[in-house]
């Protein structure tokens, strides 16, 4: 089943806004191009609501907000919210910084999203108000594992719940959550960690998958999270002895161009819960 | 005659100022120096008259505009005008939005551009006040073809005769025209559309291959076209089965590096109308 | 000795703030988690303190400074002053434009900074009050060579003395002084200066040493130095024929990524005076 969202995302060509960090954007864009769909960029509150009128769907990233872009993006999410478009939040940071939670809390409040992705750290400071966010990583002490599954499965649900939103708690393993289900997924390497952006690569692609998937949304954000894991780990099985972090990063969105449902279909490594 | 501008360019290592986007701008100084070319990039309005002042060309970019950099593109754009330096306009997005599109007219209004640079949509909304741009995409019913060939190239020409400019339409096939002559051009492969970028750095190339040219603008800036869709070639012949779209634009700019007047000869594909 | 250092980097993990440009920003976060080290952006003032509180380091770039950000970056140095972070400022484009060489004095004379990184003309602009900066990158009469070398110690050991900081002056030969001792380093290749960037990463990751060797700054700085050099040359070396400056540019953050005490002591090429 989450196959055939990646086969929507590349019949569709979903138009994705990116309201990103300056960091990663160009990655960000160039991973939306390659599973698919089409990147925009733009920050400016006079030029966000022409320019979400035109995409599909929204993704909000605050790794390097700033007042202007802050406003951009309420502005920009109250006009998705109006089109019905789906709206993404990747609370880069939430918890490192009380501008960084209050925008974070502020959007969830004030916006309808559909869906929040984040380190186990972003999303527990969204949830319960405190989080030991260390920087922009997650917390060691935070991680979701084989010995607190069952009680992270039953937070994310819990979460998304209360908050009305598709959940994506990303690490080691990755839990996508809505009220009543829960995908546990275990594709991806640890290496992806050392590199910088992929989760907000991963952000704008879900994006992207949510947009094509109007029907499946769960379904498509749990297809998002597979496809990120399982091209970290084809992109690793190219690397050469002399290749490091920075080959990696390419071979990462090289394999993202190449998948397709069956590469996802048989690389999928998820249970449902 | 087109392989001599490279050889100016490694020469004159012309020094440029870019205002561009913050999603492409790091390809943008590497393509920069790839060519031969040498990099600024500054978009506040209090430091861009210093740094016109001593560079040799400026690349305007509205890819990812906002307030301040507006107002630093037209005290740029003035102060590179009373130095007689080149001037290049890539209107990203115009036709997407009121601010791209009001902001690219007035640009070409209150400023003296020696090129325009974009797809057929964002040039057609110059041209005619309307267009149907796709995002930061051209939309496929405005396409250059065989069919419409001879139409589209007088479009070009009218346009550029009434804008005083040169302008360059890039897509499948490119047209580079002033009001005279067109430069048709079939460089490049359909997959450069895969990925972010190659739009805007063929924009920062192009100003200093202009820069690099004065007595020979067209050309220069067909060369730059004629160089940027050869290197898609070239990087496309060294791609492997498991190479993707990052691979890929790494090889455009490790093409460019490698290109010198003899390899510009033998590649180019173009005719003159 | 040095080696020692990077050791120390990948055994601590020290998260570094970066108030650095947005052109090769996603360079700096990437060489930064290749060394060890662990990055965040902020250049909101409304940011920065919080975010600089909970890192160990601060890189302030002012490479794209404007308004905001040049407040940003008052208010974050202030605060690592307070918590006696170490501050590094890399002063790009220092004598190319008045904003540029009065912000970077103005940082000088009002936070404590550990550490300058820059090339020769920029040194010079905030050593002399005057300098030949052409754009970012050095003017060739200003380089350090084997003519001038003993005038360029003294130079740096002086410049060091008077503003009560580590002074890292790079280039084809680099000089790493305080008031008392100077490295002269030969590492490193010339196509480096061909890709954008390597400057920047090595401000982030000189930082992160810094952060990581509190009681051998000096050692730290000059260790940071050898090994981008180093970096260029092991890069270098796994160049294929078709491969240019992009794949460069990746191969230099891969070697950083593989680098480690032993490969470091066996490459590094220095001499104390």
């Amino acid at each position: 089943m989450l196959e055939q969202c990646i086969t929507n995302v590349r019949a569709a060509v979903p138009l994705v806004h990116n309201i990103t960090n300056y960091v990663t954007v160009n990655d960000v864009a160039n991973i939306l191009l390659a599973c698919g769909g089409s990147p925009i960029m733009s920050d400016e509150p006079e030029d966000v609501s022409d320019i979400t009128s035109i995409c599909g769907g929204l993704n909000i990233n605050i790794g390097t907000l700033n007042q202007h872009s802050i406003e951009a993006m309420f502005v920009a999410g109250r006009r998705a919210n109006e089109l019905g478009h789906p709206v993404l939040l990747d609370p880069v940071g939430a918890g490192a910084s009380a501008l960084r939670t209050n925008t974070a809390v502020k959007l969830m409040e004030e916006l309808k999203l559909d869906a929040i992705r984040g380190n186990v750290s972003e999303i527990k400071t969204l949830a319960l108000g405190s989080g030991t966010t260390k920087g922009v990583d997650a917390d060691a002490a935070d991680a979701v594992t084989d010995g607190n599954l069952d009680a992270m499965v039953r937070f994310a649900k819990d979460f998304a719940a209360k908050a009305g939103v598709i959940v994506a708690i990303t690490g080691a393993i990755d839990l996508v959550a809505d009220g009543n289900t829960c995908y546990v997924i275990r594709n991806g390497r640890p290496e992806m960690g050392r590199i910088t952006g992929t989760g907000c690569q991963l952000s704008g692609m879900m994006t992207a998958f949510l947009v094509a998937n109007p029907d499946n949304k769960l379904e498509a954000a749990a297809a998002a999270v597979c496809a990120m894991g399982l091209a970290g780990e084809t992109g690793w099985s190219h690397m050469r002895p002399e290749d490091g972090n920075s080959t990696y990063r390419n071979r990462i969105i090289d394999a993202i161009s190449h998948m397709d449902a069956d590469t996802l279909r048989e690389g999928a490594k998820y249970e449902v819960r």
